[in-house]
């Protein structure tokens, strides 16, 4: 920039959305192309279904009515028949007598990944000053975006269980003690196979959850948001219903999911089960972002769902990923069994991540000796402390790692693994 | 909703989101199928390049490595190989020497649609409050999300020549000699055969424009906006060089466009060349938003520019769409030439819009008798009232309608310009 010329005035928002920490791990990864990632959230490469994509879209532009519908302008909403189509696939993952609830394909979006309705239901509800509730640790991408959205972000605790209701109770009563109540917006829960943690929400604490939430909607409704990303990627085990399960009159969950996970992350189509009464902000909004989603995706997911190929897809991804998992928690047995109670992980039934804990003396962030000592051991993770929003009441733990099993192959993760294991002995052994 | 639920309690920003006037007439289109839509700014269905994109796509899935990148996670910036293209296109198109423009890959922006640019570039500037200056009339869904945001939306004078600089100039000093320049984030000009109007701004004003912006950056840069859009669908003379022409340190123009109206709506790719301060405040909030557009469209897209199908696309659009033109002017000419000065309708050398000024004592509104009168008649058209945003130092003309030639026929455009001027005869003779 020429000396001369001003600064743009970047407005308040500008000013409040900051890097996500994550995304300079992600630079590091690509620096350090031999070293094998633990780090990212991507799927396996080798399971994106590029035959099935190319039939179906053959198909669909063989038919030239078709392909031109798919060719040209959507609506902001998306695609009808694929809402139609996601009704029934919820309807079908829930086991829900079609009468169950009161949820059509009008209270349906589709959007750009699922992310996209995070953010527009965040920027309906949040103005600066406003409190979130998630999990402790939680997503981080989105408790960013609520943070840069202005939103005070507060936690609850998660176990083996998931976030703790009574936790939950106990954060919202003090809230309220405070007169913080009227600004509590949104409670956000990932159901299934959390992010970091691959933990669960359990199925006897759904409908509790619900309740503590509504029983503190006073003066205005609180936003449950279920964010079911991983949810079809349950392996072991029936997962429990979604909270939406108890929300018959389709007013306190917004449901949201993606086919990034299950099917393929470049169509990055994600839909949202809404209230009725946020169907339409959420679609204004959208008509200004961007007056719909890329519509050759949606159909291109639409013939998925109606052909079984999304189906049989998902249940090929399942047994992969049910491999991958095994060879990462066998792995952590035996390179990090022997380090005594202070070192414990998750075993998660689905999604791609292990949540590793490691004694407290041993910091994981990423200027710690640790990290430094694991990329030579030739291995990169995420940090734990990168998934702990910013609240202002809490200490961030600093000895936790977020490990992916989604990208490498088995082999490739039992030597990630290992790396991590010498890595761990060599700061134990040299405090 | 239950009597007892209480209602979500909406952030300010969603409280300013408002429905686009156009969305009822998009409905009233849908009611009235047999109804000639003279209304609807889509492209026209049967250039959409079904058989195109069916090679491109067969092409690119049939090599698994290929295939596999477009269906995996892409990057929030857009795919790189892309965004290189974009610049040896810009280059192109406005016959640069690639050296006279400070702008590299790094500064373009890949994004679902332009539409999401000019969205995230006006969330970046712009607080409640804040000025953006607009053309007198101008783009309507990007000057209603402005109003979304919270800018006041003031507007400068549009001629046969596009908006005029010495109006622009005197606008700003009003807002200076106000106290209100330090609120002024944008001026933003659709700089290519205008929506509503089809005017294309004179290359004589480009550089003075530029100026005068330049002169008021006094406090903060003022960012210029150039919609670009339409530029491709030039099809009478050559168009004049963009305004980032002028430009050539990268600092004041943002560059946007987008595949929508030359290939395809339906995949959803836009794109800006961003002053270079801009890029990451910009690539930061779609992060937030997405963390990047549908990766497989932009494989689409970059194919498509690299095999030259685009580039062929173009011809064949801009032939069949003068083709249209022709038949609008000329039914013009034939149905309403006859009603003396005060009729008078723009001669657009590209893009898809006719703007057509009548007697003021002609109201064209939704409520009013020549609507309705129109309607009965068979044609369906735009009121010009929604192409003006809410300036409130102005008063909305009452007189004038949008034409689009985008989607019908000849045929039915003749038809349809032939049923506006019974329509407008009949409502003369009945006053």
């Amino acid at each position: 920039m020429p000396s001369n010329a001003k600064p743009f005035a970047l407005s308040s928002r500008a000013c409040r959305t900051r890097r996500q920490p994550i995304s300079g791990l992600m630079a590091q990864a690509v620096e350090n192309p031999d070293v094998i990632s633990l780090a990212a959230g991507l799927v396996d490469d080798a399971t994106l279904p590029t035959a099935e994509a190319a039939d179906l879209l053959t198909a669909m532009l063989a038919d030239t009515g078709a392909g031109r519908a798919a060719l040209q302008y959507g609506t902001t909403k998306g695609l009808l028949p694929l809402r139609e189509a996601l009704r029934a696939h919820l309807v079908h993952l829930d086991g829900w007598d079609p009468a169950h609830i009161a949820a059509t394909p009008d209270d349906l979006v589709v959007a750009t990944g699922s992310q996209q309705l995070l953010f527009i239901l965040g920027d309906m509800l949040v103005d600066p000053g406003d409190v979130v509730i998630a999990g402790w640790p939680s997503y981080f991408v989105y408790t960013g975006t609520l943070e840069a959205l202005g939103a005070e972000v507060r936690c609850v605790d998660v176990d083996d269980g998931g976030m703790v209701p009574e936790a939950l109770e106990a954060l919202l009563g003090r809230l309220d003690a405070g007169g913080a109540l009227p600004r509590v917006k949104i409670v956000y829960v990932v159901s299934y196979h959390q992010n970091p943690t691959g933990i669960t929400l359990a199925g006897d604490r759904r409908e509790r959850l619900l309740d503590i939430v509504r029983r503190y909607s006073r003066d205005h409704r609180i936003l449950v948001i279920e964010d079911a990303a991983y949810r079809e990627l349950t392996f072991e085990g029936a997962p429990p219903p979604s909270l939406k399960t108890y929300d018959p009159e389709n007013r306190d969950v917004a449901l949201l999911a993606t086919f990034s996970k299950t099917f393929s992350p470049g169509v990055k189509v994600g839909y949202g089960l809404l209230p009725r009464d946020l169907v339409e902000p959420v679609v204004l909004a959208k008509g200004n972002h961007d007056f719909g989603s890329a519509n050759l995706c949606q159909h291109l997911v639409l013939r998925a769902l109606e052909t079984g190929v999304y189906q049989r897809h998902v249940k090929r991804l399942c047994r992969r990923y049910a491999e991958k998992r095994d060879a990462m928690l066998a792995a952590l047995q035996t390179h990090l069994g022997d380090l005594g109670p202070q070192v414990h992980w998750t075993h998660p039934t689905g999604g791609l991540y292990v949540f590793l804990t490691l004694p407290e003396a041993i910091e994981t962030h990423s200027r710690s000796p640790l990290f430094a000592r694991a990329l030579e051991e030739g291995v990169l993770t995420v940090p734990g402390e990168y998934c702990y929003a910013a609240d202002p009441t809490r200490t961030v733990p600093q000895n936790t790692i977020r490990l992916s099993y989604g990208v490498c192959e088995p082999d490739r993760i039992r030597a990630g693994i290992a790396a991590l294991g010498r890595a761990v002995a060599h700061v134990l052994e040299n405090p």
